[in-house]
């Protein structure tokens, strides 16, 4: 039974979450993409309901990951390619669509056994691109978790997902308050390194080879006070230009990779 | 006079050049934003015509600089709410937009006497976000110009503007085709690093301190064997996770303060 039209309730219960309110509502989200829902699968995560569109995939393993999902417990729908393109948040669509579920790990889940910790912290940060980007580099430096505070943009919009080109389900991912956070970290004896142009220290200049949690803040204004009083070192990038910062998510990468150099 | 329509022959000049097309044929493109506009007016760039809203400005220093583009030579014109916000490209508008005239460096225009070439090199990339994130990293990290080859996205789309926060008029831009600059270079022997997660070396491991190009290619495909061929060094980024790439902003914002970071 292929659905053929926005009006069928498998459409509209989809469509729905693109709105913040009703993903949270639902504990649901979207995961558009044949590299973002392998990812997800791979990662562990339920996706739900599988909607696809033949018509636009495009390779041939498709059908397999389909199957993949299906036995995990999926629910899956064919959908015609005018109401998927419609459902679809690409200019190009590869004709998979899923709904997943929010999945919440705790601080104390980050933690692995035997496993320096190497996590990023964000507060509050605005733009989904960015936050995506985040992970994708967390991902690709070998961080052991991302934590995201005083959340501004959730992890589950669809620019996140996309941005993160499916990343967000491989990085263990936590949300948290601010102040947990800090008092965990300081628990758990993970020294806290902040970003900010501020700093007297370059971040090339102090020891990142030990457990290390990042901090950034907000593209606007960087990290608030609370987060800078309580770090235990404050790192700037130095800037030779006329601006007088970097992207955020651009700024955590050098952070992640003079981790990644120094750790060698 | 205030101009309050959009039937106003100005705001019809000005808003026609959010198509490419027509910034090509007039050679003239838009700079939003007080930064943006300030920043092209300190960098020496010819911003003929300034639109501005003063209900929309967010601090006090909008005259002078209206005053300073004035003295220029620009023609000032100020415009309605309602009609700027029309002509404005953000979410939150600072009441400034200004109609800039193309320039163009020729390659040897970014030579400097006495400075070590550190240049950027850009084939083909696709999203004006990135292009302009190259931007600003390469203002940040001091490099003494970008030459965007072969283009995909034109450095004067107002989402370039925009990503690079006014940086596309800070650091020295030329454009050129791809076998025209892999042969200037070549003559003036500046070094080509291309960088490929096809390469043995990782960028660490190799010399940065000289004169140098460090080339990046789309988004999709990386640099075509083109670049590859005839680098003299291929370099990779280490890659830990599920994920085969970074951002391709990120990826050569690592580059560029690895040379920062040999070069201290």
């Amino acid at each position: 039974m292929m659905i053929t039209s926005v009006q069928n309730p498998k459409f509209k219960q989809a469509f729905r979450l693109f709105k913040r309110k009703e993903r949270d509502m639902h504990q649901r989200f979207l995961i558009e993409g044949y590299r973002e829902l392998l990812r997800a699968h791979e990662g562990g995560w339920e996706v739900e309901t599988l909607y696809y569109c033949p018509d636009l995939f495009l390779g041939t393993n498709e059908f397999l990951l389909i199957k993949n999902i299906q036995k995990k417990g999926a629910s899956t729908f064919e959908m015609c390619k005018k109401v998927f393109t419609r459902l679809s948040y690409r200019d190009r669509p590869d004709g998979l669509i899923g709904i997943g579920k929010y999945t919440f790990r705790s601080l104390n889940q980050l933690l692995r056994k035997g496993v320096s910790p190497f996590l990023v912290v964000t507060e509050a940060i605005e733009k989904p691109g960015n936050l995506g980007t985040i992970f994708r580099s967390a991902d690709a430096a070998g961080a052991t978790g991302v934590i995201v505070c005083d959340k501004c943009t959730d992890p589950y919009n669809p620019n996140v997902v996309r941005a993160s080109v499916g990343t967000l389900f491989t990085v263990p991912l936590a949300e948290a308050g601010g102040s947990e956070t800090l008092d965990w970290l300081q628990a758990h004896k993970i020294p806290l390194i902040a970003t900010t142009p501020g700093a007297d220290l370059e971040y090339f200049d102090t020891d990142l080879t030990g457990p290390i949690a990042i901090a950034v803040g907000t593209e606007q204004l960087g990290l608030t006070d609370k987060w800078l009083t309580r770090a235990d070192k404050k790192v700037k990038i130095p800037m030779s230009g006329r601006a007088d910062s970097l992207n955020v998510a651009t700024a955590t990468t050098l952070l992640l990779y003079e981790v990644v150099r120094q750790r060698r």
